[in-house]
């Protein structure tokens, strides 16, 4: 029987000014998932550690759904073991859906003798995926697969392009242990936005791919101001622009909301500057014991082999 | 009695998807202005050519508002004459205005004895350019100013970026002979975007920088797609449809109105292609004999003395 294990980064969604563009692969956080060939011809979820909120039906479980579209694809009825290991809590708005997503078709390709490329498998993570949000979207299954920081151009024909990250970025993250649901977080934001905040946006999205370029951390840090959907969520958030300003305090660039939070994002110039934010904002949530804490740079590799 | 002669280049604002944000100057095309000392303390506007619509009023002649506001910051009554040649058509959509602010407050800056930079210059140019829209903006004024392609990632506090562009990039441009306003063609637009249509053009605006970075002009030629302005302003210019689908069959990259039109511009690989291009235009609008045509790289230099 043959069986693979496989490591699908966590993401930050949004990047602040990239709604549903955008998007960064984290490093150290993420799914590891161990799938195994099963002789009954289903998909069978055996485990899911790390996480009590997620499906055990393979029908409602986003992982399995991405791989039964692959599978449906290829025209194999092979069935196939699942064993989930979240290192992404969902509803945390760390790219919980997009990671699992990601890892199921990854592996169920790896299994297959990899018919397809990492590109090719984006639409079928992007079906996974849909099970967590309205629509099948790319911003946080294109980092999750390719690494790195990546941009959905165009989802209808499929584009996404990838920009190298200055050597020095580093994120402070911090999930405050509330939950939103990209569901719901979507739904707040109505159908339309004012034009005025859309050209705010165009030139922050602008700078922003300008600041990777250029290796401009205080470009990119001003860069990820959000005109759409921070002036929402942030609502949602429960000490969001307290923290907000202690991380600029201590030396962030820019801040903003990780997808559709509650976890947030500092941008960091350095390893120092980093600990320091996290140490501002570990004040901030003094009081909340289940949040979590992460220094991360952008994982570059992206979903891979770990067995 | 002091003297100067400058060029300032007209430009293309939006360049498609970057609305209110991007702009472009063109090469060969732009206005000429001669500024003379005076000493009857005032600004007098002696002739305009190549216009018939401008008003020799100085304090609704575009050159002489932006000429006046730096004047004023300085705190000089010296008085000048002002000798204006066109060379960009207003209500074209080639930056005519924003060429005119941007010589004034050149000419007046040189005959100061350069007290600003372009940059900082800038605001003045707005000033001047308020006379043609709305409010102050900067998407024809930056590129006029500064040369080459331009990004205002945000206007209050001020930050314009510069992107350098591809060697080979051209532009084939046509002017049908109908007049635009900047101000009507605001308004028609309406006050909101639907969030749908922003997120096309967050991934439009990150494309075409990334193409410019890349040397990639297809990239660039996708990424001028625009769902803002263009479904709308499309429609007050004459074959419209039929010229762009002409420009892309004639192997443009990409192909939208410039600013607010009714001119518009092709995205070219090389002259062989623009020179194609321009024929196919040529075709489309046989019947209008006052049509323009040109064929345009950027202009680096941005305004600048010629005598």
């Amino acid at each position: 029987m043959k069986k693979v294990k496989v490591f699908a980064p966590g993401s930050i969604g949004n990047v602040g000014s990239g709604f549903d563009v955008f998007g960064l692969a984290l490093d150290g956080l993420g799914d590891i998932l161990e799938v195994k060939e099963s002789s009954n011809g289903k998909l069978n979820i055996l485990k899911i550690e790390g996480d009590d909120g997620i499906s055990t039906d393979p029908d409602k479980n986003i992982v399995t759904v991405g791989a039964k579209a692959l599978l449906k694809e290829v025209g194999s009825d092979q069935g196939y073991d699942f064993i989930i290991k979240k290192g992404v809590l969902s509803g945390s708005g760390l790219g919980s859906s997009g990671s699992s997503a990601t890892a199921g078709v990854f592996a169920i390709n790896e299994l297959l003798g990899n018919p397809y490329t990492r590109e090719e498998l984006l639409p079928f993570a992007a079906i996974g995926e849909k099970v967590a949000s309205f629509i099948p979207h790319y911003d946080n299954v294109a980092p999750s697969m390719l690494g790195g920081f990546t941009v959905v151009r165009s989802d209808d024909p499929l584009e996404i392009l990838q920009v190298d990250i200055p050597e020095n970025l580093h994120l402070a993250l911090v999930r405050p242990n509330v939950m939103i649901k990209t569901k719901e977080a979507k739904k707040m934001l109505g159908e339309t936005m004012l034009i005025s905040n859309a050209v705010h946006q165009f030139g922050n999205i602008a700078g922003l791919i300008i600041g990777m370029h250029r290796n401009d951390i205080p470009l990119i840090g001003r860069s990820v101001e959000d005109k759409l959907a921070e002036p929402v969520r942030s609502k949602l958030i429960p000490n969001y622009n307290i923290a907000k300003e202690a991380a600029l305090n201590s030396g962030a660039a820019g801040f903003n909301i990780s997808g559709s939070g509650p976890a947030m994002f500092a941008i960091c110039d350095g390893k120092v500057v980093t600990e320091n934010v996290i140490e501002a904002l570990r004040e901030v949530y003094q009081d909340d014991e289940k949040a979590n804490y992460y220094i991360s740079k952008s994982d570059l590799l992206g979903t891979r082999r770990i067995d």
